[in-house]
């Protein structure tokens, strides 16, 4: 329930919940259909859901007014219907595994709150179209939110996904929430070896009950990918521009969440894309790698993995004895974001421990100490500055021009298969896309 | 000195330290100045200066071949000169504050390191232009790499830039490394009241005796924009585009470094640019605001810093009890960069003690925990999902579209001068630019 303030307010303009109403606040309008008050927080807070779908709280003042715009309409909201998809015949058979996140979330008009759907294959009675593209198998993995998400969930995912390809599906899509997406597109590139056809990971910014909502468009070419492309790799497929022109499938190891709320919020680092996806069915490869006409194989998954592992950042003040906090916990290995092309403060006069003695301590005792740049682009360069050849020296190992979430999900499947000495050698050697050899050295691409 | 292989095949081809060579290793050719070894590392690895600029170290293998092509010319490198600039007649005076960092910078032919300049009086000597700009008073702050710059000289910076503004110079240019240039522009940002003219840092992301050097071009367009603008803001003033176009000027509080070699590594995130600054001495004022009208006061600098304070990572199986180790070295408060719209594993199942608790225990015992997002882009919102409605529910406080970097340093900044309940509640709300204002609430944009 609403606070009484604000239920007396809706009694006198005779305003339901789901009716369209308008609020002025601070010299503000806002209009939206009237959401219920979610289960936790302030009940002076108003919740609507505006037309971009996103829903929003707003804290009523004094001065506050509320109208009331429209009744309440009983309609379900539904996947938009797509009018310019082609008559695709097409007897490939794929696998859909779900793993919850917003793709598959709906709002809840009793709480308020998303919900993820509990039966995964509504998915394909409100995407119809999916059927054109490919006899599509659909398996119900799990129904989490993405941020907890956790290595148990990689590997799970990583197994199904190679059971899928090895009983003869064409190709996989995996339908995951946004936030650690490109977490998991690394975790299974490392973890899948010879796979045999593509795996699509895909989700949505917006839920599918929302007008704006990308679910379905970002469905649609992810069966594309996974059915009509030959591009033996992991990659996500998410929207490419603000508009529903067409989905970048970006490479596993190459892919960042670069934007909080906007449906182009996955963009390819430090690479180019792997291919373009349109709704009508047309695949187009942009990178002409040796793996798109690699013979079939079975698809294995290794999926031993070491999460005793860590991800810092380092900055102005930043403590170094976060090393020994991790290493005192048992870690095995921590990945650092450094400054600039891979740096940390290691002459800052004024603390009596710095990072260059941190760094030797950890590796010391036998951890693996990676560099890599919360510049994000570019490559990390440890011999061009004094400060990164002496972290060279205690013995921290650059990344090249790895992510550095990449980096972290790499050290834990190498720590899990190797030990610190083949770690060390193997962290800045690419083995999944996940480095890109240099050029011409020219650094300003 | 080189491993006795080299020193014998150098002598063999006759090659001295400062030769152009041609390293050929693995089927690959490099061409370039062979530097002095450096004090630190492989002496088997031979480091030359490409026609880039760049220094790069080639391990030479068995096969490795080196040929002669150019004696060294003992010449010294010296800033291109530009010719197209205009006759400016300008009694205007500006101070320019000497911080250190790749602007001020040049190789050392003996040791091969990067060495700091020790009379930065040197950078006028070789940008003559820059007298035709302004007069220019040069101060020598202190000469140190800025991934080792702390708050202390945060607070130094701003004492001096208040004092050069109070006495009488129309704008301050402060020549700063890029590594951590964006964090002391944010801390400058907010330690400086009332400013009365351009507050402008400026870089290199190539030392001056590189033919591809930027410290020309933008200690220039710094110049102007200190000397001929009227924008009475703290910014970072770099090249826009990989070519010598233009430089961007961007917020103090919205500049990021997005590259880690780059020219244009500098971006504007949330936000347009101040300005646009041309080398002629034109400043294209994009952002009418009302701070470029404002009347001329006193510069106030309020250098307060609460130094006990973190930044810290969200991701898959990161360890919620980084939180208590901040807290038991008595740490005021911590920044989370969240995933997405700003989330932390809060559902995890097999980790008995979750981000959830642990952000309760510490808002309990007098922490502040601010809420920010890994994805940089767009802004945090934390009553979209359950997750992020509990995690408020714990005391967390959501940081808008502020960047994680400045948001650290604004909570610094804020425990220096508030309580808790202060500091809480001043961090999402704009103090210093940090935070646009919600428009149409339009989740693209």
């Amino acid at each position: 329930m609403y606070s009484d303030k604000l239920e007396m307010l809706f009694k006198k303009s005779k305003i339901e919940i789901g009716d369209q109403i308008k609020v002025n606040n601070k010299g503000k309008a806002l209009e939206g259909i009237l959401m219920p008050r979610p289960e936790l927080g302030d009940n002076n807070i108003v919740v609507i859901k505006l037309s971009n779908g996103y829903n929003i709280g707003i804290k009523i003042e004094e001065k506050s007014t509320i109208e009331k715009l429209a009744e309440h309409t009983k309609e379900e909201f539904s996947f938009p219907k797509i009018k310019n998809i082609e008559n695709l015949k097409n007897s490939n058979k794929i696998s859909l595994l779900y793993t919850g996140g917003t793709i598959g979330s709906k709002v809840d008009y009793v709480t308020g709150g998303v919900y993820m759907l509990t039966k995964p294959e509504e998915l394909l009675h409100e995407v119809p179209e999916l059927k054109n593209i490919a006899n599509i198998e659909v398996k119900n993995l799990m129904s989490i939110a993405s941020e907890d998400i956790s290595y148990l969930e990689w590997q799970k995912i990583a197994d199904s996904t190679a059971d899928a390809l090895n009983a003869g599906s064409t190709g996989v899509v995996i339908t995951h929430g946004t936030d650690t997406m490109h977490y998991t597109s690394a975790a299974l590139s490392f973890m899948l070896k010879d796979i045999s056809g593509p795996v699509v990971l895909t989700g949505a910014q917006r839920s599918s009950d929302r007008g704006s909502s990308d679910a379905f468009m970002n469905l649609i070419c992810s069966a594309n990918v996974a059915a009509n492309s030959n591009i033996k790799q992991v990659g996500i497929c998410m929207h490419a521009t603000h508009s529903d022109d067409y989905c970048n499938f970006i490479k596993g190891t190459k892919a960042r969440k670069m934007h909080t709320s906007s449906r182009d919020a996955f963009k390819s680092i430090n690479s180019m894309v792997l291919a373009k996806a349109y709704q009508n069915g047309k695949v187009e490869v942009l990178e002409k790698n040796k793996d798109v006409e690699k013979t079939k194989k079975k698809t294995i998954a290794n999926t031993k993995f070491e999460p005793k592992i860590a991800l810092v950042v380092s900055y102005p003040d930043s403590d170094p004895g976060i090393l020994q906090y991790y290493n005192k916990k048992g870690f095995k290995g921590v990945i650092i974001e450094g400054t600039g092309l891979g740096h940390t403060p290691v002459s800052t006069t004024h603390k009596e421990y710095n990072w260059l003695s941190s760094i030797k301590d950890a590796t010391s005792s036998g951890m693996v100490i990676g560099i890599t740049s919360q510049c994000i682009n570019g490559r990390v360069n440890g011999n061009v500055y004094r400060n990164g050849r002496l972290m060279q020296e205690m013995g921290a190992i650059y990344c090249e021009d790895m992510l550095p979430e990449v980096a972290y999900v790499k050290l834990g499947f190498l720590l899990g298969n190797h030990n610190k000495k083949d770690t060390e050698k193997l962290l800045p050697v690419n083995i999944a896309g996940e480095i890109t050899e240099k050029t011409d050295m020219n650094s300003d691409e």
